[in-house]
């Protein structure tokens, strides 16, 4: 993979220029991408900013993202070569910042769960996990050092930890949707894919103009809480492992870990999750549904279909719940700083035909806390298993400095 | 003007074709829009709906709002000609329930303050007030019984009090505002104007399908909590006698009206709106400021300058501030079903260089709590001055009901 620092601390050097940096990430898209399919556009054109804390820096933006200079076709037919207006304000962010977004990377048709045709570039035939599924495999097969992804169930952090990236689902609303295709108002986060948690830090100061969300170079120990999810179910096995793993390098490493149970009125807000999501997709794609219902895949087809049956006091009583767990959640982090739980059930499942399961993940999203993938564990085949660190909201700095602190612990010899 | 439920009854009731309903819309489009310039865009090839509860109603559609089959220009020569993909939800609501989009409304520029060409129909040497300023004149002209509008500062209350018309800014996302363009995502609010309050809750129930909205024949009398925002400052006289007026018709009505003092946590709120919004909006428009400044209008020009210097910390501390006021609101409710207030400091000012002043609307909008404007009054030049019901968020039938028996109480005979 390609780290972001490390370009940035080249160019800040003078050692390489942000163009050169910009030529190798069009080199490693050329080489890879068609094994990978992690891009449906490439602009091979696309220069290197001159200024900038991201000068130089390649991104891939997942193509549900609106671009005034490419593309933006949604993974569906219905929007086969459509060109927005306007780039959407993150895409102006990065290129504020200096980054250059160098081409649009596959999403699942309309960032639901029908596959995109991206493959895992830890291995062929099992998925990338999904719906930013190009953005996941672009960082992760070294294509690009950052890439742009979304989530409303678990379509960031999970595709990350199938492909052994790190990641972030920020705080909601702490980068903007303005311009992102909606599944879910209430939902939607975009969120960002690169090599390390540091880089992660490093782009999302950049892009946001908050300084104190990158990270120390030896970030402090956290006081972890460990979360099981036992209302989403059991994990598999190596996911479990995984996560036993990460609790014994993080103790070596100084930090505490206690087992948290969640009050009930958290867990139960897990449920609140689909009905909430799927009354506001049913308006969100209405003119998608009424006017091309044959054109969509069919999982979203059904999911939009059966959504007609949710009335409008079930989706109140939803709402109500996922408030509810909000402000319930301040409690929790009272005593530690962050928590600790599965990314993914698992490793990537061997199949091209589903993206994985989000269980893990939507809890977190409802809630709209930051959320920090983990990488650097492997199951018993050499497959990357994410863990999860998630902070309280707004507290972004905090997520990532204890996925700093926790990846260091990962990597640190035994 | 055109009252809407009148015309479903008679469409009900066989006495009148959908198709002829949406005719005299046309018809009075054609007459009186030359001057009233409500209108950017009508297509006069659009039909009626065969069934739905609002077949036949011809609506105006403010142009920030996507049509797929109309272009949408948001007042602004950057977007000159744009068709966007897709219809927003809002017009798709809008067919399923039968009604037919015949056009777009004139908006000013992003729905900022800079004026749009439409006039007042009361008085055409006066503003209709702003941002959903084609909106509101449609509906006082009698060219639509329905439009469309949104509200992020005072865009829907204020320019129905100038013109005379009922409007609703509903409780925050009761309507979608997806394909809508954004300005800033925490406050824009989709509304609906009217002739009358019953029509406006008729609509409302018929989008939303939430059947409680519509109001009863006889609404009951309301206990009713005045306010006058003095925070915000004063109103103009005749928007204090206009007040005065309403509370004594709600008193002589049968309804209890009390002063009230709002706890400091909500006044102080009122200051949070600005840093808010802009901070939001300079992100929201920055394609549009970054690659078309010269194009935006000046006085939205001005704003995206000066929001630059609003950092981070303070758009936080503002949320907050919002947060803590939307919780402390609660407690406000607790002895009163609605409040009254100002929906605008007077009648629309002699001028079509401004809009008029959003100050006692922002902290609703804040809010995110339901807003009707009540029309019926009139200063002694005979223009309209509406006053403002307000309910807790999600109370949407109960600030309808409360502002309909509001309006009997002030068309009652002394």
């Amino acid at each position: 993979m390609q780290s972001l620092l490390d370009l940035c601390r080249r160019i800040d050097a003078g050692d390489l220029t942000p163009q050169a940096a910009l030529r190798m990430s069009h080199e490693a898209i050329a080489a890879s991408d068609e094994d990978i399919r992690a891009f449906v556009h490439v602009d091979a054109t696309a220069r290197a900013g001159a200024v900038g804390p991201l000068r130089g820096i390649a991104v891939g933006v997942k193509d549900i993202i609106d671009t005034a200079d490419m593309p933006t076709e949604m993974g569906s037919p219905i929007y086969a070569g459509w060109r927005p207006k306007a780039d959407a304000p993150i895409v102006r962010a990065l290129t504020r910042a200096g980054a250059t977004p160098v081409g649009k990377t596959a999403t699942t048709p309309f960032a639901y769960i029908d596959p995109a045709p991206t493959r895992n570039p830890r291995h062929p035939g099992h998925t990338p996990g999904g719906s930013s599924s190009g953005s996941a495999a672009a960082v992760a097969a070294g294509m690009t050092p950052l890439a742009i992804g979304t989530q409303t169930g678990g379509s960031v952090i999970r595709p990350a930890s199938f492909c052994g990236v790190a990641a972030i689902k920020p705080s909601f609303r702490l980068l903007p949707t303005v311009g992102v295709k909606c599944f879910s108002w209430t939902l939607d986060t975009a969120g960002l894919f690169a090599a390390t948690v540091p880089d992660l830090a490093y782009a999302l100061a950049a892009l946001t103009g908050r300084d104190d969300l990158r990270t120390a170079s030896r970030p402090p120990a956290p006081r972890i809480g460990l979360v099981t999810q036992d209302f989403a179910g059991p994990p598999d096995p190596d996911g479990g492992e995984a996560l036993e793993s990460a609790i014994r390098s993080a103790e070596r490493s100084g930090a505490t870990v206690r087992a948290l149970a969640l009050p009930a009125v958290i867990a139960s807000a897990f449920s609140a999750h689909g009905p909430l999501q799927d009354f506001e997709a049913r308006q969100a794609l209405a003119w998608e549904y009424e006017t091309h219902r044959d054109l969509l895949p069919p999982l979203l087809q059904r999911l939009l279909d059966e959504a007609s049956t949710i009335d409008a006091l079930a989706y109140d009583e939803a709402r109500r719940a996922a408030r509810g767990a909000r402000n319930a959640l301040g409690d929790v982090f009272a005593e530690v700083d962050v928590l600790l739980t599965f990314s993914a059930p698992g490793a990537a499942p061997a199949t091209l035909a589903s993206t994985g399961d989000s269980r893990f993940n939507r809890l977190w999203t409802l809630l709209g806390v930051p959320c920090v993938n983990v990488p650097g564990l492997a199951n018993g085949a050499g497959l990357p298993v994410g863990v999860q660190v998630i902070a309280a909201f707004g507290r972004d700095a905090k997520a990532l400095a204890a996925a700093s602190f926790l990846a260091e612990a990962i990597a640190a010899p035994l």
